[in-house]
C-alpha cells in the first residue's frame, strides 16, 4: 500500500485504497518494472512510476465501474453501489491525484529532467485512454451498428494498450536509460498485446466464472458494448435481426433485460462470433509475441525479458 | 476558447468545451491575473494559470452536477442530463487533463523551475479541493446532524476558498516572483471572502432568481446539503423538529418531494436561519477586506489592487 495517503476525512483516502487492496493481477506495475530492469535499469527507478500506474489504473476502473453500471469488481460489489456515484466520482478522482503526487515525487531519483520526461508521458496516456473510453462511450449513446474491426481496434488501442500495455513498457525505459523511446516496434508489440488481452476479456465477459474473474458475467451484454463478437455478429446477421439488434442496443440498459440478453447470446453462438472473436485473439497474440521478439532483440536474454515475452501468453490463457 | 483541444472522437473535446462556452464570470482567471499584475508581473505571465484555474473549475462542475444530481447550470441543462453519467464522467475527467496540460505548458514563458511550483501549487489545490468535496459528500452519506458552524467554515476552506480565491492569488504572485508565496493573511483573506462567497451561493440557492443564477432554486434543500442555514437550523429547532429533520435528511433526494422542501423552507424561516447565515456572509465580508487591506500593503495602489479588494463587495452583492 506504499504511495497511499492515510487520514484525511472519511470516505476517502479510505476507499481510495479499497480496490487495489482487494486481490489484483498487478500486471501494468510488473511490466513497468520489468521493462525498465530489461532496458539496464533498476527496480527502484521504476517503483514510483509502477505505483502511479496501478492508482491511475485504479481510479479508472472506479470510475469505470461507474460509467458502466458494474455492480462487482474483483469479487467485491462495485464502489459506487456501496457508495453512491457521488462519492466514487471523488474517489477516482483521488486516486488520479495520488497517482500524479507519486509521479512528481520522483525527482529525488530520476532527476528533474527524467521526471518531466514520465510526467509527459502519463499525460500523452491518460489523453490516449479518455479518447479511448469516449469512442466506446459514444458508441453506446449513438447506438451505432456500422463499426468494422479497424474501429474496434483503433478504439482498444486508445482505450486498453495505451495505459496497460505500451505506456508501462515505454515509462520502464525511460526511467531506465533516461531517454525519450522511439521504438515504433515497442508500440506495435503493447498495440497486439492489448487487444488480445481486450478480447480476453470480453470473452471472459461471457464465457467465465464469477470466481476467478470477479465480475459479473454478462455485463457487456447489458451494457450494449461494442465488443468485437458484438461487432462481426452485426456484420454477419441477417437484415431482419439487424432490425432487431438496432432495436435492443439501443434501448436504456436498464430495460435491457433478461429476454434480450438472452437473445444476444443466441445470436452471438448463431454466427460463430464468440469463435470469431477466439480466433482473432490468438492472431494477435501471434503478432504479438513476434513484434516483441523484434523489439526487444537488442535487450539481452534474462528474467525480464521472459516476463515480458510470455504475457502474451498469458494475456490469451488467463481467467481472470 | 484558448487552450481548447479540437478534433479527438464525438462527444469529448465537444463537451469539453460545453460549459465554459456558457456565460460566466471568469472570476478565478481574473483574480490570478490580477494578483500576478498587483505582484509586479505580466499578463502573459499568469494567462496559462489562469485558463487552467477555469478549466478545472469547469471539470468540477461537469462531476459536480453529475454528483448533486443538478439539473441546470448557467441557464441551460447539465452536461449529465443531457448525455448521462458515463459521458459526463469523462468530460469532468478531459477537462481537468486539459488543465494540466496547460500547466505543463508554462515552461517556455516561466521556465522549468516555476513551472513546477506552479505544478505543486495546483496539485495541492486539488487535493484540498477533493477534501472538501469528501467532507460535504460524506455529511450528506453519513445524515450528519450535529455539525457547528466551524464545521462549515473548515469544510468551506478546502472545498471552495482554496481554488477559488487562495489558490488563484498564490498563483498570480508566485507567477510575478518566481517564488513560493508565504503570506499567511493572503489565505486567511482568501478563506473569509471564500466562505462569504459560498453563503451568498446557498442564498441565492434559496432565494435567487432561476434567470440570473441559472441552477434550479431548492436544489440544496432536495440535495440535503449541510449549508450554513441548514447546521443553523439543527441547531435551534426543537427536539423533535430535530428528529422531524433527521429523518426528511436520511431520505435518498429522489424521495425528498416537494412536500418535505416546503417544511425546511417553513423551519429554516421559523428560526431566522437565512438571516443568520446572511449576516455571517457579511461579517466574513468585513473581515476579509480588513485581511485584503493588510495583505496587499506593500502592493501599489492601482486598477488591479482595486479588483482584488473589490471582489469583496462583489461576492456578497452578487446575484449570479
Amino acid at each position: 500500500m506504499r504511495g497511499l495517503p492515510s487520514g484525511g476525512p472519511p470516505h476517502l483516502y479510505d476507499l481510495v485504497k479499497a480496490y487495489p487492496a482487494r486481490d489484483s493481477k498487478g500486471l501494468r506495475a510488473a511490466l513497468c518494472i520489468a521493462s525498465c530492469r530489461a532496458f539496464g535499469g533498476s527496480t527502484a527507478q521504476a517503483l514510483n512510476s509502477a505505483v502511479a500506474l496501478e492508482l491511475f489504473h485504479n481510479g479508472f476502473l472506479v470510475h469505470d465501474d461507474l460509467q458502466d453500471g458494474s455492480l462487482f469488481r474483483r469479487g467485491e460489489s462495485t464502489l459506487h453501489t456501496r457508495y453512491g456515484n457521488a462519492i466514487a466520482v471523488n474517489v477516482g478522482n483521488a486516486t488520479h491525484l495520488q497517482a500524479l503526487r507519486t509521479l512528481m515525487d520522483n525527482g529525488e531519483i530520476l532527476g528533474p529532467r527524467t521526471t518531466w520526461l514520465v510526467m509527459e508521458e502519463a499525460e500523452r496516456m491518460l489523453r490516449h485512454t479518455l479518447e479511448g473510453q469516449a469512442i466506446e462511450l459514444g458508441w453506446i449513446f449513438d447506438n451505432a451498428c456500422e463499426l468494422r474491426d479497424r474501429d474496434y481496434l483503433q478504439m482498444c488501442l486508445k482505450k486498453t494498450c495505451w495505459y496497460s500495455f505500451i505506456h508501462p513498457m515505454r515509462v520502464g525505459a525511460i526511467v531506465a536509460t533516461g531517454a525519450r523511446l522511439d521504438s515504433e516496434r515497442l508500440c506495435r508489440f503493447g498495440w497486439y498485446l492489448g487487444a488480445a488481452f481486450q478480447i480476453q476479456d470480453d470473452l471472459l465477459n461471457l464465457e467465465g466464472h464469477f470466481q476467478a474473474y470477479g465480475k459479473e458475467i454478462d455485463g457487456d451484454l447489458v451494457e450494449g458494448k461494442r465488443t468485437l463478437m458484438l461487432i462481426h455478429l452485426l456484420q454477419k446477421c441477417s437484415r431482419r435481426e439487424k432490425a432487431q439488434l438496432r432495436t435492443m442496443l439501443g434501448a436504456a440498459s436498464a430495460r435491457r433485460s433478461a429476454t434480450n440478453v438472452a437473445r444476444l447470446r443466441r445470436l452471438l453462438k448463431k454466427y460463430d462470433s464468440l469463435d470469431y472473436a477466439r480466433r482473432c485473439g490468438r492472431q494477435l497474440a501471434g503478432a504479438a509475441f513476434v513484434e516483441g521478439l523484434a523489439a526487444l532483440r537488442d535487450v539481452p536474454d534474462g528474467a525480464d525479458k521472459a516476463f515480458i515475452l510470455g504475457t502474451v501468453a498469458f494475456v490469451v490463457g488467463r481467467d481472470r
